[in-house]
């Protein structure tokens, strides 16, 4: 049941965040530490990313597969940075089989059925696809493989936040094999810039393409792409991974080919992928006090209508007017929700479809039926009109189109004035503290300095931006040389 | 690469199966003791499944959700004969660390990391999914609750097979929560009708539905039905099943509800399941001894085409008269393939689509081009003909449906007549030796009975069918009455 009021965004915004999380019935806790259950309208957000992004995956020539869940210890060993990333916090399967407790009390684990090896539950799949691939791969004929997997990964977190850092997750992972290095570069940008066009047109979230420094890039990784996005208190979430692996993993699990010249090669490869933590980024970007609000594109329910009756013979009027109205807009392809419930108050509903970010709400009683009329109210502006019940269809369809692009511009606006060029490390401090957003500063390049901002103010290089001009700067930190300013930001 | 001949049905159907599962690309072993790696082609027809399913799944009022893969230790315990099934052989977390190994030798599992209580990889997901609803149900208002979801699921096999009986597979699993039996009842019926529906009109195998006996039933349900198709050696492979679970979970995990007349009960559940084995049956159903045949409506790929060509200029013109035909055949939402690939041969060609099970298959070389002619061939009788190119795309959208209608007549008509009524137990142990079937036989109803003939022939009661009319017999072993027969049968 909705709740009246949200604790305000200015009030608490981490509060706010977790209380729409619950309210909208997105996701909530479960006795396993860590993880979450994605309840049915939280995941039907997520199945129409899903949908969305396995279409552009698909359009670009990926297939999909499914690799094992558990990973054999020693995998993570064969290449050596990526077992610093990822080996730390994982789960261990240790045995294979319970037994009766002889004591009586449930069920124990059987000493006698441990495992030779232990097994990971995978945190990220490089080691056991690249094991795979080694049988796959001989010659230039067998290249590229251009394979993703949906799947649920885990890793260990200490301080986890629903959709936004869980133990277990959901996510795709693209895992791609070229014979050039080119090409497998060129394969890295182009999935990040799918990541930025799906989050720009579909979740109508702005981002800032570039590439990662070296401290912040993928274990394994010789480049790493990410889109990152501002939220409403300033904060930068990474929405989206690219990596271009080079020859790391292809070394590590042996997979060269046979050239068409006859020579053998290393396999080059890229991973590529994003998860449930996009859920985390839809709702703080565009979320207000009412409640969650929903880009059309990605709305389970875009319009949801709401009688005002008295009794059964009232509500069969409205029911014989809205009901072709419904048919039509089914017809367009828009999903309808007409609640007619009896049980609930039509003043309980419109709270409970704001909460859950519906992006258009109508509503017709008996004045409307003489009239010829219905109140059509938009989610994202909270304003309201009375229309002509005629055409209304075209009008509505119309209006979802204007709605995605609202709450872009919206976003894009907010972004856009929270974007500072800053010189100075005095004035960056200050401002990280007191207006955070995203600072586009100069940068020496070292890792110490990067290190010293982070400990000094929490903030970190998000990115190296694509678009960022090159000009001749100086580190704000350091004051060393630099060609190009570096997004700077706290982060989620 | 398609190896020219396979094992044959005869020789050996177990090798021939493991030969499809390979060389039509479907799955293969992994690193992972029982764990398979699911293909991209092999997860292609799987994702056809999960489509329609899903989408039957949604008309019928169910949401997808998702719940933790892990599940603690005790809740197993609860439900007293759930424990017994299920808390055998599972994967067992018990730490949530690695370290490095102070030898140098890759990593090692911390041993200060170890959990307090430990976590078990879900078998299947009643436990975690009824100590949720717990929350999720305070009132007859909040029923039913008809989620589904699709995951992974662990069961530690000894014995393993592709898709048959791996020890990790995908799934889905449906939950429900009902105010009364009834309707949890109905529930149960309904989606073992949908699973029937789903195997008959889109896996094009047809199915026996029915209810286990005591025995064969899901640990902790009150009823089981199951679909139960035969393979082409003659065997049963339960291909679905649904549970009637009555209150046995939610009495586990105290979940009551309080009714409109304000009395506090507890709510009634059923659970239902399909998993990557309806792959095993598919191919064991329809397969030839020249690969995989698929069903259309299941084939990531419907139409093959392979030109004929000496050079690229005979391939452009080849092309030219062929793109039109894609097109059109693509905007009537068949899936085609135009195999212009140079550095392969049309015999190869052909061999791998019939390997892949590709329904149909066009080949066009310079003197159809001449004569405006192509040669249509089809994959479930190995026909071929020489037909006109003109109106050649309606001719094969029926041709399409005519091969799926032929595959599941061609499995019936086969099923029919390996299906024998016997009513001497000497002449059944006779015959499951020499002609595996499906037998119909009358059985006196007791475990001990089932447990006799299971032991004497490794025969199982598959099902009691719920079109198998009332008659008055005598239990073939016992020479008891018994009012029915019951499907007997080797199985999967």
């Amino acid at each position: 049941m909705a709740k009246k009021f949200l604790t305000s965004r200015e009030e608490n915004y981490s509060q706010w965040y977790n209380e729409i999380v619950a309210q909208a019935g997105l996701a909530e806790g479960s006795p396993v530490r860590g993880c979450m259950v994605i309840k049915p309208y939280g995941f039907a957000i997520w199945e129409k990313m899903q949908q969305q992004l396995d279409k552009m995956f698909k359009e670009t020539g990926h297939e999909n597969a499914y690799f094992p869940l558990l990973i054999p210890k020693s995998f993570l060993s064969k290449e050596a940075d990526h077992v610093e990333g990822f080996a730390k916090e994982c789960a261990v399967v240790t045995h294979y089989r319970l037994k009766n407790d002889p004591n009586g009390r449930g069920v124990i684990v059987d000493p006698d059925a441990k495992l030779e090896e232990e097994l990971i539950i995978r945190p990220t799949s490089e080691t056991i696809i690249w094991s795979t691939y080694k049988n796959w791969i001989q010659s230039y004929r067998d290249l590229p493989i251009l394979c993703n997997q949906w799947a649920n990964v885990m890793r260990w977190e200490m301080r986890t936040r629903m959709f936004l850092r869980t133990a277990e997750f959901l996510w795709q992972e693209g895992h791609t094999a070229h014979a050039t290095r080119e090409e497998a570069l060129a394969e890295s940008e182009q999935m990040v810039n799918i990541y930025a066009k799906f989050a720009q047109d579909w979740m109508a979230v702005p981002v800032i393409m570039g590439a990662k420094s070296d401290s912040e890039r993928f274990a394994g990784a010789l480049e790493t792409y990410s889109i990152e996005a501002m939220m409403q208190d300033g904060k930068a979430l990474q929405a989206g991974t690219s990596h271009f692996l080079g020859q790391n993993f292809a070394k590590a699990f042996d997979v060269k080919f046979a050239t068409k010249e006859g020579t053998e090669e290393f396999v080059w490869a890229t991973s590529w992928g994003v998860s449930t933590r996009l859920m985390g980024a839809l709702i703080m970007a565009h979320s207000d006090d009412k409640g969650l609000v929903l880009p059309p594109k990605l709305a389970p329910i875009q319009v949801a209508i709401v009688p005002i009756f008295k009794g059964e013979e009232q509500l069969a009027a409205i029911s014989e007017k809205i009901n072709p109205i419904v048919e039509k807009l089914r017809a367009m392809g828009i999903s309808v929700k007409f609640d007619d419930r009896d049980n609930q108050k039509p003043g309980f509903k419109f709270a409970d479809y704001e909460m859950k970010g519906v992006p258009v709400r109508l509503a017709i009683g008996a004045r409307d039926l003489e009239a010829g009329t219905i109140e059509v109210a938009r989610r994202d502006t909270l304003t309201k009109e009375t229309m002509s019940m005629e055409n209304i269809e075209e009008y509505i369809a119309n209006l979802l189109e204007e709605i995605q692009v609202n709450i872009f511009k919206k976003a894009e606006t907010f972004r856009n004035n929270n974007i500072r060029k800053v010189d100075s490390y005095d004035e960056f401090k200050e401002l990280v503290k007191t207006t955070p957003g995203f600072f586009l500063c100069h940068w020496d390049g070292t890792v110490e300095t990067e290190l010293k901002i982070k400990e000094e103010t929490k903030a970190t290089i998000r990115c190296i931006p694509f678009d960022s001009p090159e000009e001749e700067g100086k580190c704000m930190v350091t004051g060393k040389p630099s060609k190009k300013r570096v997004l700077i930001s706290l982060a989620y």
